[in-house]
C-alpha cells in the first residue's frame, strides 16, 4: 500500500511518545514532557520517513492538528464559560502583560545584541506565545484542571494565543511592508468576537443544542454532534485567520454547557490518548539540537531563555492580582512553556530569510528548556497549595 | 494554515456520513449505508478539496486507513480465537468457495462477452473479496457479532481477503509477465502463518501481555499497548504483503484474550466512530456514478452484480454445511457487500491500462449495489433466528 510509510512513522510517532511519558511518569514528571523528549529521541527516525515525498509529513502534520485540537476541544470542556467569566479579568489581565512583557524584553535583548529591528522583532514574536496544549495537558495530567489558577492560566493562554497571532500578522506584514490599517481592524474585531461568543454565547447555544442532541436516531449521536462542532468551528476559526485550536477550545465551551458533558469528557479521552501523543511526538521531532554541539550560541540562547521566563513570571503575577501569592505564582509559572507556537514562528522566520542560524536555535533552546522545565514545577506548586473552594 | 483545506475535508466528509448514516437509521436500515451514500453525495465536494495538491487526498487516505484499522481492531476484538475456531472449518471453507466461485463465474461472463484473458482476470479478482470492514460494521450495528453465523462471515471474511489479495498479487504478476514460483510461495506462507498466528497463537500472547498491560505508570496504558500493537501489526501486515487490516485483526485478536478486552471495546469506540465515518464518506466519495447516466453499460453491470451476488450465496450455502438453513443463508448474504477492495482494484487495473471503462463502470455498480443491498437483508434474516445458542 502506497502510504505504508506513513502508517509506520504514525506508529514509531505513537510509541516514542508513550514509551518517553512512561519513563518521565516513573521519574514522578509529568507524562507530556516525556512524550516530547520520545519525539525529540525519535526525531531522526521519523524525519527519515518524513521525507518520502513529503506527503508522510504533510499527512502527521493534519494528524497531529486533529490531536491538538481534540486535547483543545477536552479543555474547553472542562472550563466552563461560567467558570472562566469568573476570572475573566485576571485572565485577560495575564493574557495582555505575558503577550507585551516577553515582546518588550525579548526586543530589547536582541537589538542590544546587535540585531536588526526585524530579526528582534521575530524573537520578540516568537517569546509572545504560551502553549496552551502543552499547558493544559500538564494541568489534565496534574488533575487541576477545574482549580482557580489553572482558569487563569487557560483563559490567558487562550487570549494570547489571539493576541500572538496578531502579533505575527503585524510583525509579517511589517517585514514584507504590506501592513494596512483595514487588516488590522478586521483582525481585531474577529478576536474580539471570537472570545466574546465564547465566554458569553457558548451557556445559550448550549441550551439549544440540549434539544437536539437527543433527537437522532443514530447511537451516540451526541458524540458524533460534538464532533460536528469541533471540526466546524477548528475550519471556522482558521478560516477567518485565528488558529484552529482557538475554534476547538470554542467548540468544547459551548458543549461544557450541556448535559452530556460528562460524557463527551469519558468519550474524547481514548480519542485524545491516542492522536494527542502523535502532537507531542511531532512537535518534539521537529527540534533540531545539532545548533548547540557547536557551543557558541549557548549565551545568548540562555539570555533569551531567561528573558522569555521573567517575562511571563512578571505578567502572571503582576496580571493575578486578586489571587493568593502562591496562586499567582503559579500562573506565572504556568505561563511559561512556548512550545510549538514559539518554533512555528522561528521556523517561518528562518525560512523567509528574516533571522540569522544563531537566533533560530536560541528560540528553539528557549522552548525546549521552557516546555520541559515548568510542568515539574508546576506540579510541586500545586501539591504545596491547599484543596481549593471551586471555581 | 497550510493544511486548512484537508481540516475542511475531513470535516465534509464526516458530516456527509453522519447525516447521510442518521436518514438511513431513519428508514429503518444500517447506518453504514447511509454513511456511504453521504460519501457519494459528498464525493464532488470533497474530490474538490482532494485535488488541492493532491496531498489533502493522501492525508484523507491515510485518515480513512486508520479509520478501517480501528474498525477492524474492534471487529478482532468481538470475535475470540476459540469461537473462530469452533467454526474454522466451516469459515475455511466459505472463504475458499466465495473466491473460486466468484472467480470463476466473473472471468466466464467476461470471457463469454468477448473481453481479453487480461481485463476477463481483473473482472473477476474485482469480484473475490467481500468488504470485511461493511460487514462487520453491518452486523455491529444490529447487534449480532457475538452470533454463529457472524463468526462465520468475519472468519471467512478474513480468509478471503487473504486469498484476494494473493489472487491479486498472481494477477497482477502474470499481466505484467513478472510472476515467479519463488513470490508466489513466499506469499502463501506469509498468509499461513499470520492466521495461524491469529487462531494459535493469539491466546498465549495474550495472556503473557496480561501482565505488560498492569505493569506501566501511565494512565490507561493498556490502551496504549493495544494502539501500538495495532499499529505495529498493521505496519507487519502491509511490510510483508498482507493488507494492513488483516495485521490490525489480529490485534484485535489477541487483545480479545486479555481480561481488558470490555475495557479496550468500550474505549476504542469513541475512536471508531470518530474515524471509520470517514472511511466510508471516502469510500463512497471515490465511486463516480457518471458511466451509468450513459445506460449503455447497465447490462454488462446488472450481470456482473448478479454473478457477484449468486458466487457468495453459493459460496457460503455450500461452506457452511453444518449450520442451520437459516443460519447458511446469513452467510451467504454477509459475504455479498464488496466495497472498498473491488474499488480498489477495478481503479488499479484502468490506471495501468488493463481494463475498459465499460468493465470498471460494471465493477463499481457492483460494488455499490451488493454493499448497499445486503446490510437490510442480513437485519431481516437475523430478525427471523432465533436468540442464538452462544459461539
Amino acid at each position: 500500500m502506497e502510504h505504508a510509510d506513513t502508517l509506520l512513522a504514525i506508529f514509531v510517532a505513537f510509541t516514542a511518545a508513550k514509551v518517553g511519558g512512561e519513563v518521565l511518569e516513573r521519574l514522578g514528571q509529568p507524562g507530556v514532557v516525556g512524550e516530547l523528549i520520545g519525539g525529540v529521541v525519535a526525531g531522526p527516525a521519523i524525519a527519515g520517513w518524513l521525507s518520502v515525498g513529503g506527503e508522510s509529513g504533510r499527512t502527521l502534520e493534519v494528524i497531529a492538528e486533529l490531536g491538538v485540537i481534540v486535547l483543545l476541544f477536552r479543555v474547553g470542556l472542562e472550563t466552563e464559560p461560567r467558570a472562566m467569566r469568573a476570572v475573566g479579568r485576571q485572565a485577560a489581565a495575564v493574557g495582555v502583560l505575558g503577550v507585551a512583557l516577553p515582546f518588550g524584553l525579548g526586543y530589547g535583548l536582541a537589538a542590544a545584541t546587535g540585531h536588526s529591528a526585524t530579526e528582534s522583532a521575530f524573537v520578540a514574536t516568537a517569546l509572545v506565545a504560551t502553549s496552551v496544549g502543552i499547558t493544559a495537558r500538564a494541568l489534565g495530567d496534574l488533575g487541576v484542571l477545574h482549580r482557580r489558577p489553572s482558569h487563569v492560566i487557560l483563559g490567558a493562554a487562550v487570549i494570547d494565543d489571539i493576541l500572538g497571532l496578531m502579533v505575527l500578522t503585524v510583525v509579517v506584514a511589517t517585514a514584507k511592508d504590506t501592513l494596512s490599517v483595514g487588516n488590522l481592524v478586521v483582525l481585531v474585531l474577529e478576536a474580539v468576537v471570537f472570545v466574546g461568543a465564547m465566554l458569553f454565547l457558548a451557556p445559550a447555544v448550549a441550551t439549544r443544542l440540549a434539544h437536539l442532541l437527543e433527537a437522532p436516531r443514530t447511537a451516540r449521536a451526541p458524540f458524533a454532534i460534538a464532533m460536528i462542532l469541533l471540526l466546524g468551528l477548528s475550519v471556522a476559526a482558521d478560516r477567518i485567520g485565528l488558529a484552529a485550536i482557538v475554534g476547538a477550545f470554542l467548540a468544547g465551551a459551548v458543549m461544557s454547557a450541556t448535559p452530556d458533558r460528562e460524557k463527551l469528557a469519558h468519550q474524547t479521552e481514548p480519542v485524545g490518548d491516542l492522536l494527542s501523543p502523535i502532537f507531542f511526538a511531532f512537535t518534539g521531532a521537529r527540534i533540531d539540537l545539532d545548533p548547540f554541539t557547536q557551543g557558541d550560541i549557548l549565551g545568548l540562547a540562555l539570555a533569551i531563555t531567561a528573558v522569555a521566563i521573567a517575562g511571563k513570571l512578571a505578567g502572571g503575577w503582576l496580571g493575578a492580582r486578586g489571587l493568593s501569592k502562591a496562586e499567582r505564582l503559579i500562573v506565572g509559572v504556568g505561563m511559561v512553556p512556548r512550545g510549538e507556537v514559539g518554533i512555528v514562528v522561528a521556523s517561518l522566520a528562518l525560512s523567509e530569510g528574516l533571522v540569522g542560524p544563531d537566533l533560530f536555535g536560541s528560540v528553539l533552546f528557549m522552548v525546549v528548556l521552557t516546555t520541559i522545565a515548568a510542568p515539574p514545577v508546576l506540579s510541586r506548586l500545586f501539591a504545596r497549595l491547599a484543596e481549593p473552594s471551586r471555581g
